[in-house]
């Protein structure tokens, strides 16, 4: 199958380098034979081209691998190459995260397959397995580290004993944070994820303002010694359910869990997600949740099924009602806002401006936690598993 | 696609359960025609049979489901269904490991699929995940928890602070380990995944006896107390990879892991096992590796991949050199046996027959506890990750 690469940055050099470096047989029936990249490097010249056109008119290019990020051009861009009846592949959970619906409808109108797992869990095939599972089994509900990111902050806070700034600043040394960080810590790279997760999972359309997000921006270094002393480890999570009453719970928000739970073990810029299903119970899956090889291999087996794999879901998506409102937590709250509805939810006041509330929702601690920020900006929120 | 079932067991009845309650379209195309079952339970008179001609000379029964257990009748039965140009599920890990090769040639000179999936990791997807990425990627090695059993005793002897025997005798009441526990506990149905495992991982073929076997059967309170109080946590680990000189190693062996480590977390009877791609990095894949419904589900994963997938990999296995020398590790030895060899070894005594020996191989340490435990049966070997 001959094709195209929209994007040669980090992931489009990943999915060239395994294409042409793998020993595979399967990896042999893949052929490169147009990039769109800005820059061209040194040996590249014949292959790369600055105009989609050339790709888009091209009818011997089956496939292309949307490597661009961001919203604009990658959905224009993609959307030329469905309706010229080109199967597509994207590593972009932006693009699939806000216009999930209308590449959905393109690609079956157009009889193409639209496939993304790259977008969500780097090198890992959650998105592939969880469509999988979804020919066979009920999705109940599911969890899990979706950002390399924030854990890698979290992780280096508890291991290294360092405070925030410190731990975001060796994360960008690494190459694992941008240089505006905002999109990773303050949760709204894992709110794509889940959104993404949360529509393959339970057939749905799921918007973004419907999915409540905490970040970890202003968790201290006094936060992670008071989760330490209580036995706990913070994680960002991306979580999301069916209620009982049949709608969605969808929301992000920093955890507390067990220091002997399984995601509390999962260290450094590690992924790991799971979901629950009807037959097969809990289901984890863990890895490089980035980086140029991990994500290039993920949307090299995408590329394969597309040409091996006559099992594409057939299903339609629904608008949901996501109602945030029915599963009730215990939430770790510091804040030195104050607010008489936030007082009535407390349990228990743990010095330092730290509290415990009782059981309340998510969407009931989103509400008060607006009004907290306005008082104290540093204010930090985390669910108690 | 219409399919007979070889054995109504645990595994057959929820095999049967999951195609006829199960909502999902792609269900709706697989038929169970026939059962082979000794016994034949009210309402399911039109469908068992004892004959297994019965199914072999059915035309129309395009797939066989063996859930029978045991090398014999099994592997006739499933080698006259192949011969009659039937596709084999197999969630039987003992006649998977036992007959690799001839069921493997028999498939593909009838043109019919084998898989077996649940035979190792029950629930989890993980042969189909090493299969698929196996199409891209080479594997550098594996290990992991792959039997419920003694994870269950190995997590209650730490948690509930019990000694073997009483470990033990939950699990039996539970129905996690069988009336002779002999295979869970010496690490033979670990062996056998082992071996499953590293098959398909290196194209290779790897015999039974050149995979040496530490068990958990002679752990002790004391043993675990130890561990809890160095900061330890042991598990029971399948072991497999590649040496620098192409050759393979495999064993089975208790491992005592850093307690903030990823399979530290692992709990109850659940199953954690990973592999290191080239590419994709560390991939680990968790859930449950037995039960009805999980075990059931990965069998009808199976039959819905022979169905839609036509990316079965064609791939040669070959017999490999299996070589347990190259890799050094230190072991915790318990032991009250006298061996001057032994004694070499020895980098520090630790107190009441406690041992941690210098870096050596699974082949030395092997082959010295075999002279060990002729002075001492309850001698106990696990290795320091």
């Amino acid at each position: 199958m001959k094709i195209g690469l929209l994007g040669f940055g980090v992931v489009g050099t990943g999915v060239y380098d395994i294409i042409v470096s793998g020993t595979t047989p399967e990896l042999s029936d893949i052929e490169v034979k147009r990039i769109i990249s800005l820059v061209v490097p040194e040996g590249f010249e014949h292959l790369v081209t600055k105009d989609i056109n050339d790709i888009v008119n091209d009818d011997e290019i089956e496939l292309v691998v949307e490597a661009m990020g961001g919203l604009h051009p990658a959905y224009e861009f993609v959307m030329a190459c469905i309706e010229k009846g080109k199967h597509v592949v994207s590593s972009n959970k932006h693009l699939v995260s806000n216009y999930f619906v209308e590449l959905h409808e393109a690609a079956v109108k157009n009889g193409v397959q639209l496939r993304f797992t790259p977008s969500t869990g780097g090198g890992i095939p959650w998105l592939s397995s969880l469509k999988r599972a979804r020919r066979s089994d009920e999705i109940e509900e599911l969890w899990g580290i979706v950002n390399g990111t924030t854990n890698f902050i979290l992780d280096s806070m508890l291991k290294e004993n360092t405070d925030f700034d410190v731990a975001l600043r060796e994360a960008q040394r690494l190459g694992y944070a941008e240089a505006d960080p905002s999109a990773d810590i303050d949760g709204l790279d894992t709110q794509r994820k889940c959104i993404i997760s949360a529509n393959l999972a339970f057939d749905a359309i799921v918007k973004e303002e419907s999915v409540p997000v905490f970040g970890i921006r202003n968790i201290t270094h006094d936060d992670v010694e008071y989760f330490t002393n209580n036995g706990m480890v913070c994680k960002l999570f991306a979580n999301a359910g069916r209620n009982e009453d049949g709608s969605i719970y969808a929301y992000v928000a920093p955890v507390l869990l067990d220091k002997s739970s399984l995601e509390a073990g999962v260290d450094s810029n590690y992924n790991s997600i799971t979901y629950v299903g009807k037959f097969v119970g809990r289901s984890t899956y863990m890895g490089q949740g980035a980086g140029k090889f991990p994500t290039g291999n993920s949307v090299v087996q995408d590329i394969l099924d597309t040409m091996f794999d006559d099992a594409t879901l057939k299903r339609e998506y629904n608008s949901v009602e996501v109602n945030n409102s029915l599963n009730l937590h215990k939430y770790y709250v510091r804040t030195m806002g104050k607010l008489e509805a936030f007082l009535d939810i407390v349990e228990k006041e743990e010095g330092n401006s730290r509290y415990i509330t009782k059981p309340v929702s998510i969407a009931c601690i989103k509400a008060l936690s607006e009004e907290l920020y306005k008082d104290c900006p540093q204010s930090f929120f985390a669910q108690i598993k």
